[in-house]
């Protein structure tokens, strides 16, 4: 990069910190109006939008990217309206932020109360559909944060269009453009550049592979929150009713194989294998799953592959299953303990204890009783809205809704209140 | 290092993991049990911990540290006491962890609830006297989570000894040993070393000088928690009552000016400044606390010093006061918005409109009305306990009790509850 480069960088940086300062004093009206001005501008701007995004539409299919990742990028009418629909609903969602909660008095009169407040300024990095744009910002100013965006390559249009509606709705709204701005160079290295200057970002989330993720991570002096990967596991213990277990095998592996959510590897219970599998080697293959086996598995599933060490720790996100065979719960909970992600787990079973150790002993921000990994969503959790999962449980653990982009600090109310009595000196 | 310290110390952090995983097993009686055996195991070995101690000294009084740092260093009869009384104390905390909170059901009857959990395996990072050494091994016990404790070299013989007698107490009480380590070399490069093993431990937290937490901040994978320095103000608005201003300028800077919550930089309303300087000048000289004054505050503060730029960002961490008058709020609020270090920040006013402006636009992790700066602190502030301060708002903001060592996750229980719907393939 230039030194101009980095000098552009800086700049947007320190004028993202100065945003976030004006955010800060502004009212839940006044950030309502924003994200109102916005969605119309959404609303308005149609054939811009979509005028930009033929252009990413045009570059991706002469570059040769899939069908499926071609159709990620797709913007069309139905989906601007489903965008400008999904501003209007955060616009609608409870405000956090505001004057202390919760006060209490002290025996001796000091008033302490805590208050929500914003984070500042937000990184967000990101691979994703165009609309992360849009959602990322929404979700930042709805809880008075400032946003810098840094989107992917091939949506590069997309993203320019719709940054350009975001900023005229924030001006629109008589607030900052700044609040939301991109990066200045579309060059890698400006993300490195980006995430040196942690006196004005808060936080920087990384969207996307895990190469992004882990490369965010590795370079930024901005606290990062992690999602690396979703190794799902359902474990269907011997109890299980199996009709659930193939339900729940079959939503977590086929409704959205893409997604970090989905299930990658099936735990079966010694106990039931005879039973099960030949009935999930029929509903996937009858769904176009493939499945990598271990030998006990195998002997049971003959359409399967061998699995290899390295099934245990990938994430397919593809129309393919993992499946071992294990001799109980111990056995169960040791390959979790070393395979999981931390993000969703999940049991078949009918036996209550059974299900208490699972849920006491499994290290995962969702752990699910006979109920589908697919639950592990901000939506589905009643959180609103999402910006990202979080691995790790560092700051959100799981689905982040607006509760992540905030922080409590404290408010004290005294009246010349000390700690140490103060005396005349001797 | 040598490779063999290498893979020491990727051992030391696989055991951590590996106790982190027993202890999260662990029911809340266990944990009570093993910090009363180290309670216990204090009083009992305390000629063992004192001889360790006299080390220290020795070395410290041979190597020329400050009364003050030998002070820091010393154990003796009363402070042991005290130490084994604060484990107690700990102990009888409530308990955080355990099942699922806050259970609701959705309409299609999937029950959702959180569960608070602990967060893994900890590394401590610390300088200081070596109480933390116990301090910060019963507060992760506590919370269920796995230590690994580097205290400064200066401590190292009395770090040890406590190591000791806190392991001896784990297993006393059944646990494993190595849910409390040090860790195995003593060379400086051994922190990068450890703070790259993000796959085992789950976070960092460096207690110290800003050098110290700027190293670990820099050189560390696993997520840290970071306090930089504390850069306190105490704003003089113009409806003070000057006898509060001046208690709480004087409990802030005297009391104890080594602490991070002390107050640093004074800044004094034009409108008050020729009746509070004098005033402040007699009390800060009958203590001993030099001045250091921007120009308008020097012509009333006759025997200060010239302040230079730098003064406005230095934690002194002593008995020397900066000192600067401003024209009313606004130009006080860009004072602490450049140079605060959202840390602790309080006004002095009669003022409610100053007050409420002065909390709703100050970004601090307490910002005190009419109280001094002194009390952010866990202790104070009702937390029970405390293992450092954050002053970014990620992951906690401001002092950090057992709640901050804990993270909330789902849990799900249904009976067969999918997202999609399951049909039968076409």
């Amino acid at each position: 990069m230039s030194p101009d480069d980095h000098l552009q960088i800086r700049a947007c940086a320190e004028r993202a910190r100065d945003a976030a300062r004006t955010l800060r004093r502004l009212d839940a009206a006044r950030r309502h109006a924003a994200l109102e001005a916005i969605a119309r501008r959404i609303d308005d701007a149609r054939e811009a939008i979509l005028a930009a995004n033929a252009k990413d539409l045009e570059a991706a299919t002469a570059a040769g990217l899939s069908a499926a990742m071609v159709d990620r990028l797709r913007l069309d009418p139905p989906r601007l309206a489903a965008l400008s629909a999904a501003v209007r609903e955060v616009a609608a969602l409870p405000d956090l932020l505001g004057p202390a909660q919760e006060n209490r008095v002290r025996a001796d009169g000091l008033v302490i109360g805590r208050r929500r407040v914003p984070l500042g300024a937000i990184a967000m990095v990101y691979e994703s559909r165009p609309n992360v744009t849009v959602d990322a910002a929404v979700l930042c100013l709805k809880s008075g944060n400032a946003a810098v965006l840094r989107g992917g390559r091939e949506a590069a249009h997309s993203n320019a269009a719709l940054l350009d509606v975001v900023r005229d709705g924030l001006e629109a709204a008589g607030l900052p453009r700044d609040a939301v701005q991109g990066v200045p160079t579309a060059e890698r290295a400006a993300i490195a550049e980006l995430l040196r200057h942690d006196d004005c970002l808060a936080l920087a989330i990384p969207r996307g592979g895990e190469g992004l993720i882990r490369h965010v991570a590795e370079v930024s002096r901005v606290p990062v929150i992690r999602h690396y990967k979703g190794v799902c596991h359902l474990y269907v213990e011997a109890s299980a009713d199996l009709d659930v277990a193939l339900r729940l095998s079959i939503d977590g592996k086929c409704a959205r194989p893409s997604a970090c959510n989905a299930l990658e590897t099936l735990l079966v219970d010694a106990a039931v294998a005879s039973t099960f599998l030949p009935r999930l080697d029929a509903a996937m293959a009858a769904r176009g799953v493939r499945l990598r086996a271990d030998p006990a598995a195998l002997s049971r599933l003959p359409r399967a592959e061998p699995a290899d060490a390295s099934d245990w720790d990938t994430e397919y996100l593809d129309l393919v299953l993992a499946v071992k065979v294990v001799a109980g719960m111990d056995e169960a909970l040791d390959h979790i303990a070393r395979h999981g992600s931390l993000h969703t787990e999940a049991i078949a079973t009918r036996d209550a204890t059974a299900a208490a150790r699972f849920q006491a002993e499994v290290d995962a921000s969702v752990v699910a009783v006979n109920a589908s990994t697919r639950f592990n969503d901000g939506g589905e959790l009643g959180l609103g809205a999402e910006i990202g999962i979080s691995t790790t449980k560092l700051h959100a653990y799981g689905p982040m809704g607006l509760e992540s982009l905030t922080a409590t600090r404290w408010d004290l109310v005294g009246d010349g209140h000390v700690r140490a009595p103060v005396t005349d000196p001797e």
